[in-house]
């Protein structure tokens, strides 16, 4: 089986990465190549799978050709500019994000010959804005506020009207915000849903812009490699038509984070957290989903890696820091 | 006022062209110019406004550029091709519907200097998809069934988007089924909910695809061209981010629209329509929307000019048949 990633460095492209190089196969099928773009190049792995590197723009035409033209079986579509950048540099966004994905699916229809890969794209809970529900049900209307959830929002609009057409087997997933990001900070507005376990569990101070009851709808990186990868192996017909789904999550308020850290790690960490709230991010955040009800992927048989908070601060601290924190 | 229609040549276009010079005025302001654009020349109507006809396809960005470098004060976007089409010519619909409004929508925002004009796009309730409730209410999700409604849900998207950030003052109109459409038969799959109507009216026979008990959510062309001026004027302002609105109509079973055409118009007119079922047609009416609840649009004071199906039949014989029918 042929794996094409696109956006195979990002921070859950390099996740799916190791998983199917440590698991050898997809499913019940081995791995016998696997291609690996990327803006900045991916790295490339030790492995006895076949791998290609490819550096460049995604959103490209002539690229998005090349990288469908060997005919992979399953595509996971991860290249995206986040929401920060997105709402920062409109044309970036709408280029990256949009033109992207649709020069990707246009070039798999253009293989033509019967070729129909199963495509994976992975979209965010950003597709809903204020105001909504307490939780967020599968039929509820996407109304993004911002210019990175309009675009995975038209994602996965073309997703399911491709996938009907018989031009690929699409599913679209939406994460849910991941929690602990590892590394440094990027330019989502979200960051600080991580930076407020990650930092702390390495000795650093982290800033908290907003209050305690601020709620919020998480998922582990490990949680989102689960995802993708039950995306890529799963029975696709009982989806039906609309192949968007939204991801299984924990629904948690920062105060709950925080008292999850505190069990988990104790008070001298958590004590690492100083509170500064800022009016610009607390404008933002309060646009944002806040729980969900997922029956649609749950009856799909998507399943998270985490019952608790403290299990999703566990699993950092597992696959992250191999089970040492600074006290 | 500069008032700039694409699609004018269309049958809701000319519509809306006759009703603007009939009143002069778009709201309390005079029309001094209007620009008529359709990819089939749009009549030159007989008038003292200042009236430019350009023919030529939208979806051409010099095309797009040219139509909004005189910085029109208010933009109507009717130019699409049908969902019969677009489910038909994949690439065409694509171009006309999707590439057609973003050329239109970043020729405004190329215009800069705080050109920020009132853009009304037409969209429909094909944005909607089986299975959904009884009654569709405002919140419900856009899971299109046809590559038509696909591109119409993404236009909403990018109009709500681009007005978020302040490029125009945007607002989706979601028409009902357009009832009873005159002139011939387009390439619209709901064709037949006219046709029953109007072929009877004019001694024709017509033939009834599907089954007496199938309902459907109609409006007159009366009530669309109310729609659009309303839009067209309204102080957008209450609407909210979510720019995108169901419009009210009217409920109908086949049955009751045969009915309301015997108390009208008599026996021997309904005795014209031939009960043909069509499992094809039958299928696709399956996944199309039945009923509404259309709270936000009714609440921003958009009114339909109809009460009763009975007032739809009336509407088409005083507009288009003079008064007059065949009996």
């Amino acid at each position: 089986m042929h794996i094409l990633v696109l956006g195979a460095a990002g921070m859950v492209g390099r996740k799916l990465v190791d998983r199917l190089l440590r698991d050898g196969r997809l499913g019940p099928t081995d791995i016998t190549r696997l291609t690996l773009q990327d803006v900045v190049a991916p790295a490339r792995p030790a492995t006895d799978i076949a791998v290609e590197v490819v550096t460049g723009d995604a959103a490209d035409a002539a690229m998005a050709a090349r990288l469908v033209a060997s005919k992979p079986d399953v595509i996971f579509h991860l290249a995206a500019i986040v929401s920060g950048e997105a709402e920062a540099d409109f044309d970036k966004g709408y280029r990256i994000n949009l033109d992207g994905t649709r020069y990707l699916i246009d070039a798999i229809r253009a293989v033509g010959g019967g070729y129909r890969p199963r495509l994976v794209f992975t979209s965010s809970i950003a597709v809903f804005g204020a105001p909504f529900p307490e939780r967020i049900g599968d039929e509820f209307l996407s109304a993004p506020l911002t210019s990175y959830g309009t675009q995975k929002a038209i994602g996965e609009l073309l997703i399911s009207d491709y996938t009907r057409k018989g031009l690929f087997d699409g599913i679209s997933i939406r994460l849910p915000t991941i929690c602990v990001r590892p590394g440094l900070p990027n330019k989502a507005a979200s960051g600080f849903f991580s930076n407020i376990i990650r930092e702390p569990l390495a000795g650093k101070e982290a800033v908290l812009p907003v209050s305690d009851d601020v709620m919020h709808w998480h998922a582990s990186p490990r949680s989102a490699v689960g995802f993708l990868i039950h995306a890529g192996t799963m029975d696709t017909g009982p989806i039906g038509p609309r192949r968007a789904l939204s991801m299984p999550g924990l629904a948690a308020t920062v105060g709950e984070q925080i008292a999850a850290l505190e069990r988990v790690a104790g008070r001298n960490v958590t004590a690492r957290i100083r509170r500064e709230p800022d009016p610009t991010i607390m404008g933002i955040v309060a646009g944002w989903p806040r729980d969900f009800v997922t029956a649609r992927a749950l009856n799909l048989g998507f399943t998270t890696a985490e019952k608790t908070f403290d299990d999703i601060i566990r699993i950092h601290i597992e696959d992250e820091l191999g089970g040492k924190f600074v006290d």
